[in-house]
């Protein structure tokens, strides 16, 4: 996974990363800006506690400026490369072994993201495959969580999971998806090429994507709540697949 | 679980709860209070996106003040009740199942607490035990992460962990630990009255603790790196558990 920084300069530059909940690494603010200079950066920024704010004088924002156009603001994001999903098909094929990948339809919460990745990782998956839309997409806090997973497990970011899922079948996988009133996993044959469908943290797997799968598979559930946290839920049955894969 | 709410007033009050890191639900500043009157509490409230932040006329403050000397600050904090581990192994009593405990060795990440509670209710375990020192507590970040699990799942605070488990030995429960180099766990007998033990995300489960338990039980990795988020891995565990206790 290439690793690239992304220089953004200026004030409303700086607040429009902030507000879109893009995660943002480093902050420079000119020193002394004058008493509300920076409100509205400074407001925004609350909802950052990743950002590590520092006041520095004009020459160094000066230097570090690629613009000129600084007003006294700099920020430093992150950006991650995604990969295709034929990269992750190929990930299989170069191990020998039945894809086994992870579908994400919205997951929004950059801890769960990272969390599966690192999971994918560890049990064997050869990728996981987002979506573009309403779902948090590859950002520092996803690459902190998934405790350097990021850099060896393929992630690719589609625009349709509903489409993308036809497009596997063709090629022989088969579909499993992470719902309630589904058959018990236990009993489900998940040996072959499979996806793993996981849904939205609070939706769940949205209808369309829901009826492209070829089966449900339930974790059983006997407490007094609804669901286990998405990224527990997938860890779960990763592991079901894989005891079902391994002889042990 | 029963809630309740505390009232903290003072800069030096607010400021010392929010430096802890403990959860402050809501935080009242005096309207036009000074140009730099509260400069250290918005400093540490930066760390705290949870807060919600209300600035406030001085007769607000001087109707929800219980000392009359709030300085200008009021914050409300939410506090959880503990149960003991007997109210936890009368639980199991009451089903009458063999005990199915959760004993966490001092996992600090409050989503991962919250997961963590979650799973217990949802796989059938009986309660949650944690570590008095060095671990996150029942804070409203772990409330949240739940989903509602806190108010049905005792947890239980201790002060020994290695001491609790040694107890729990006498009354015939049997240990695991998760952690690398020990056991598949597919291959172990998870099925009779179990402590299943997690350890920090950073350090694993400590060594003292770790010669208490009858057996180390290895959830199978084949990534590059080193172990799964705390709490994906109690689920793949707990998992293997119900598996084992069930006839599915």
């Amino acid at each position: 996974m290439r690793y690239t920084e992304q220089k953004l300069e200026g004030k409303n530059a700086v607040t429009e990363a902030l507000r879109s909940g893009r995660s943002v690494d480093r902050l420079f603010l000119l020193e002394g800006g004058g008493e509300h200079a920076f409100d509205t950066i400074l407001r925004e920024l609350r909802k950052h506690p990743e950002t590590k704010l520092s006041y520095v004088r004009k020459e160094r924002l000066d230097a570090m400026s690629e613009t000129g156009k600084h007003q006294g603001a700099i920020a430093l994001c992150a950006a991650y490369d995604y990969a295709s999903v034929e990269d992750i098909l190929s990930e299989a094929e170069k191990k020998g072994e039945p894809p086994f990948l992870i579908i994400l339809d919205g997951i929004e919460d950059p801890h769960n993201l990272g969390a599966i990745i690192r999971t994918a990782n560890l049990c064997g998956a050869h990728g996981v495959i987002i979506r573009a839309d309403r779902a948090v997409g590859l950002t520092p806090v996803v690459a902190k969580a998934s405790a350097g997973a990021i850099n060896y497990t393929p992630v690719a970011k589609v625009r349709n999971i509903s489409r993308t899922i036809e497009e596997l079948k063709k090629r022989g996988l088969w579909f499993a998806c992470a719902d309630m009133g589904g058959e018990i996993m236990y009993k489900l044959d998940l040996k072959g090429p499979i996806g793993l469908v996981i849904g939205n943290e609070g939706r769940g797997v949205s209808e369309l994507v829901r009826k492209k799968c070829d089966m449900i598979a339930s974790i059983p559930m006997k407490g007094d709540i609804d669901s286990l946290n998405a990224s527990v839920a997938c860890g779960v049955l990763c592991y079901e697949i894989v005891r079902q894969r391994s002889e042990f």
